[in-house]
């Protein structure tokens, strides 16, 4: 999946911020794509761009609508059809992170088809992938990986991105949720993947890379997460990762939508060791990334400082503190490309 | 999916009987659901049932074509086409394990929907589930894992299934692939899951049940398989199963369709547990089951001999030499039903 930038970020009549999260995460990341907003009579979100009618935002080169939204009972509402509908006859290709698939909405198929404009269903991969080989591949690779979902797992490795270009060095984010691919203008929602080619999936969206480029790879999920470890694993070992970085949410009690406790960061870096031996025998972690939000600072410092004395690694929250420390040990750990 | 019995067994004109494989496991294990058997002039395979017209399987009963064969090129040759629109026009309804779905087949989905019959698509799976939740549910739960793909677990939970109702032992095989599906009538193929769902998959085949009843859950791939790993961890989570026997194929030396090598049984025993823990605390071995057919018959005694030693389980190939042993260490290990 290659969408094709920039982007009018399409927000509809969302009744709050939380239904436009999606939306909000491109724009953090990518306010260089996101040249526009195009909003209906109500919409209570605001994404802090440029209001954009669609031949305004045709005429400033954008060239896909950005359905970055979910409303709620997950059906797409009429008047949100004819607004997208209008886009393709526009002549905007539509990205879509939504439960239902544009193409099975007859009249923005039919408007797609006439104008000869593409549909991407982010959420839903259509895709074929071979299945996974875990053989190596040259170039180096990162992962995140987490004592849970929802830890931060996408900012870290972004934050990474980030600092690393920075410095100047060769390390592209490699999105695996669909918040991730409109980040990226590419990649794959691995949990949307067919079971049978996890692995293979990110084989591809990874592929063999000059030796000393870093590919930063967005985990999913925890080994640990009994609906989703399965997701977590195939991920684990197609990204054969050389390096990973734990991440972690300090004050929840209990895994998300689930009733078990969460793994130790002890637990995860000894799993994720193990496990991911298999495709890539010299695995080792790299760092710890704690969201410290509900934390005050001196608080937060405190817990970042004990963490990296028991793990012997960098601890930073990657919001409030960076991730340079963790850079930092990436490139002491890794001077040599892998070929 | 729940497939109408009994099934009238297409073969069309496949080449060999390799091509047949499913509809020879279809026939070994449910003969009396295989009332007979439809195969087009050049066909190599004979499933050694009565060859019967369409009207004449109707007239016994047949309730379902069971499409149990691939094709060289994974495409639906027309003159099959000709004769599934036939079968349907007849009154059954058609199950099929073919990589194209039925119903994206023109003349196949018109003359279902004009006729009111079912389509089943056995490797596509279309249904959604829930996510899994990990929780406990009562009744008992036995799965087969293996050091590698292919290695006898269906064939083991099978033997299972018929010892283990032989003995009065309340016990019902649950389907995870394709055949399965075909020889239980139900399950799903759970490498055709959406990766988000394997584990709720499987929690929804094996739902809480009588404290007394056996769950035997088909396993697939391996944890050490690095193209399937995800697949067989979310199934091993999904399954929550208090007991596991280990299948291995002793002359492997390559996990299938890859280079790496097979892991051990103590290898794979231990990862079982460490990982199987995370949804059911009191996970064990009970026994290994092996494919001994490439040695001799003292060969093979000496080798069962050994592994039951080294292992403190029972040691078995269950084509050639039962499951008694594994049933006998079941009933002795669990004389408790689980609420």
């Amino acid at each position: 999946m290659q969408i094709a930038t920039p982007y009018l970020m399409f927000l509809g009549d969302v009744p709050d911020t939380l239904a436009a999260k999606t939306a909000y995460g491109i724009v953090d990341w990518r306010p260089e794509w996101c040249v526009g907003q195009l909003r209906m009579p109500g919409c209570a979100a605001d994404l802090g761009i440029p209001d954009l009618t669609l031949p305004q935002a045709v005429e400033r080169g954008c060239r896909t609508l950005v359905v970055g939204v979910v409303n709620a009972g997950g059906v797409l509402p009429d008047h949100w059809i004819a607004e997208i509908v209008a886009a393709l006859e526009a002549g905007l290709d539509v990205a879509s992170g939504l439960h239902v698939a544009l193409s099975s909405v007859e009249p923005i198929a039919k408007a797609a088809a006439a104008n000869g404009r593409a549909l991407h269903d982010v959420r839903l991969s259509a895709e074929r992938f071979p299945t996974g080989k875990g053989t190596r591949r040259p170039g180096r690779r990162l992962l995140t990986v987490g004592t849970d979902c929802s830890v931060g797992k996408k900012y870290t490795v972004l934050a990474l991105e980030r600092a690393m270009r920075e410095r100047g060095l060769d390390a592209d984010f490699r999105a695996t949720g669909q918040t991730g691919v409109f980040i990226s203008g590419k990649g794959v929602a691995i949990d949307a993947v067919v079971a049978d080619f996890i692995s293979g999936a990110v084989e591809s969206i990874s592929p063999a890379a000059d030796p000393g480029h870093w590919d930063l790879i967005e985990g999913q999920g925890s080994l640990f997460h009994p609906s989703f470890a399965g997701v977590s694993l195939g991920l684990l070992h197609g990204a054969q990762p050389d390096a990973f970085v734990v991440c972690h949410e300090p004050t929840r009690t209990r895994m998300r939508g689930v009733e078990h406790p969460l793994p130790t960061i002890r637990e995860v870096i000894d799993l994720t060791v193990r496990l991911g031996r298999l495709t890539n025998p010299g695995i080792r972690a790299v760092g710890i990334a704690v969201n410290t939000q509900a934390l005050e600072e001196d608080e937060a410092r405190k817990l970042l400082s004990a963490l990296a004395d028991e793990h012997g690694l960098p601890a930073t929250d990657p919001v409030r503190f960076g991730v340079d420390e963790i850079v930092e040990r990436l490139t002491a750990e890794y001077p040599e490309p892998r070929p």
